[in-house]
């Protein structure tokens, strides 16, 4: 039997061969011309995927990192902020705070709910608060927040939003400069069809006007640095290279393709993969779904943790389990960055099959028939 | 004409194509057995490197990063450090303690020299110091300093010894454990020969109990989240997979080839681009000169920029000119990591190709003959 590797989780996603091939090209110096000009292309690039015309910087680093260095750059010990914490990604906004010293208020939100914008404009007006803190799509459980809502009551106030944007980009709809997101913080290995390793972060001028009176320490995340750097096509600090240079091709890949059409095809996955899962019985876990990814509670009976490992380890597709708390309760689809609704088309056959061997009743076929319909409706083919 | 790119920086370093192309495979999920296999096989040969049979950490992050984790996770602020400042790398880590509100003796060593243990012994003495931070390899002048004898001096007093061995490792002798170095800190994209993008530290016990009363902010630095995580096989954030994929593969060949052959191979490449540079009357910056990295000063009347920019871009060969006050006053081979005799031989035949054309007097091919001679003498062959 062959059994083909596919990688269906929320990040790490799927790198295109074109990509791991550039990646592979022999390595040149990075205070070079040649460096230089690569790497102008990836601003620019970034931009368009963050619409946003303010810089987008680019960090050696997990996503955390840039979670952090938000917090780092705008902030002071003390501080009180607002928190949006509706699952584990949510909760590390928390956790960072609290490391800095930094006063937060957490809206704890039950997991597979989206936070209500109004609650936050209310909540605003209790306290004289710096920021609000936010996820775009909230991986661990595939909700995603309306941060256009969000945008609408911060931006009325003297604090800013910052919005992690890491699983997000590039699959849900965000308009940093037409929304009027303050922050934007995003990683490589999601929609940006990269491996991990780099992070970004884009901040807007009231945002960077906060950075002036930030007062905690910081040294490998001081932004200044890298906007100081920026002017000479740079980083202060030694980039992974080899990262850049792939994601000058997806970035390219992404804009030749276009916004809409990026955001688009992501929703119509997502779309089908739902319609798969609920036509054979099974119940959605986020009330405000993201095109990132999809969350998918375990039928009553079923073991959720056998099923995610016996599809990986015998069918050889990787999707995700639930995290933290949500373990064994729920599986998650990842269908975001360079995948296909082929891909995905043996996700959803993977789940029947192992679902139907642990003994739970349905017809199988009927979630690739109701896959398959969704496509039929939503994807734009010659003929 | 041909031009051929070769890379004689002291990093990055040229990476070995089969590498190169381990990184190039398709990407797997981190949270699962097969990458736990991976990653605990590159802890273990990392303590190979490293000298030690303690933990090394794997930062998703440069080499600056992991200089931070070590000031950030040992002290606190107000804390009182000394901190030996031969050149560029010696000074950053004078510019994090700043930024972190550290008291930093700075021993202010001149370019091209290397700091006498004595004087850092003397200095401990005259204060309550918490830790030394010294350079193993200071890239910036290509001077190697006396780390054994550091270790003897610190070791008799309370204070930690930290070493950035960034460019160092894997080129110039450094035993962690049998000299009592208490922090060792590296950076992927040097003896490792890899590219940027991962970072690494190792504690001893000594350090490990400082870390205890450390009370400056962290987060994505806190090291004994990376200590807990590695428990499982794992780090607290998402990790550069495909670096680490690749690390693996680096760490097997140098583990196949053994440390002390490892360090000779450099020995034998250093010791040869010196006798080369001098045989044609050029002088070496550094009194103390690294395996890592060859600093000679430019000759008087001899644009030194031109000479490095030249070199680049008309012959394909990209050697380091001076950092910062040292621009245009010296250029660096680098001969680190995946670099032979045959690499050398060329940058040492550019060398001389430009200097004879920008007017510097000397015998074409005298750099090479004793580059030649010095190879014979000292590379093992069957015949």
């Amino acid at each position: 039997m062959i059994k083909k590797d596919l990688l269906l989780t929320p990040g790490p996603t799927t790198v295109p061969a074109k990509i791991l091939l550039s990646m592979a090209e022999p390595l040149f110096h990075h205070r070079t011309p040649q460096y230089q000009k690569l790497f102008s292309e990836v601003c620019e690039g970034l931009k368009f995927v963050f619409r946003t015309k303010h810089d987008v910087l680019t960090l050696t680093s997990s996503g955390t990192g840039a979670m952090e260095s938000a917090m780092v750059n705008l902030l002071s010990a003390g501080d009180q902020v607002i928190v949006v914490d509706a699952g584990k990604f949510g909760e590390r906004f928390g956790d960072i705070g609290k490391a800095f010293g930094i006063q937060c208020d957490i809206i704890k939100i039950p997991y597979g709910k989206a936070v209500d914008p109004q609650v936050v404009g209310d909540k605003l007006k209790s306290g004289n608060y710096k920021a609000v803190f936010t996820t775009l799509c909230e991986t661990s459980t595939g909700v995603v927040h309306d941060i256009q809502g969000l945008a609408k009551v911060v931006c009325n106030s003297s604090a800013v939003l910052i919005c992690d944007a890491i699983s997000g980009l590039g699959a849900d709809r965000l308009e940093m400069d037409e929304w009027g997101v303050d922050v934007v913080v995003s990683g490589s290995q999601k929609g940006l069809m990269l491996p991990p390793g780099l992070a970004f972060i884009a901040l807007n001028d009231k945002a960077w006007k906060l950075t002036e009176t930030s007062e905690l320490p910081k040294f490998y995340y001081n932004l200044a640095q890298y906007k100081k750097a920026l002017k000479k096509g740079d980083t202060p600090w030694t980039p992974a290279t080899t990262l850049v240079v792939g994601l000058n091709e997806a970035l390219k890949t992404m804009h030749a393709e276009g916004y809409d059409e990026v955001i688009d095809r992501h929703a119509r996955l997502a779309e089908s993969t739902r319609a798969a899962m609920t036509a054979i019985g099974l119940e959605l876990f986020a009330e405000r779904p993201s095109n990132a990814v999809t969350s998918i509670k375990v039928p009553t009976g079923i073991d959720g943790v056998k099923l995610v490992k016996v599809i990986r380890d015998e069918l050889g597709i990787t999707l995700a389990g639930g995290q933290g708390d949500m373990k064994g309760q729920i599986f998650r689809f990842g269908h975001l960055g360079y995948c296909s609704e082929y891909d995905l088309v043996s996700g959803v056959a993977a789940v029947e099959q192992v679902l139907d061997r642990l003994g739970y009743k349905f017809k199988l076929g009927d979630g690739l028939t109701a896959f398959q319909k969704v496509i039929r409706s939503r994807q734009k083919l010659s003929v």
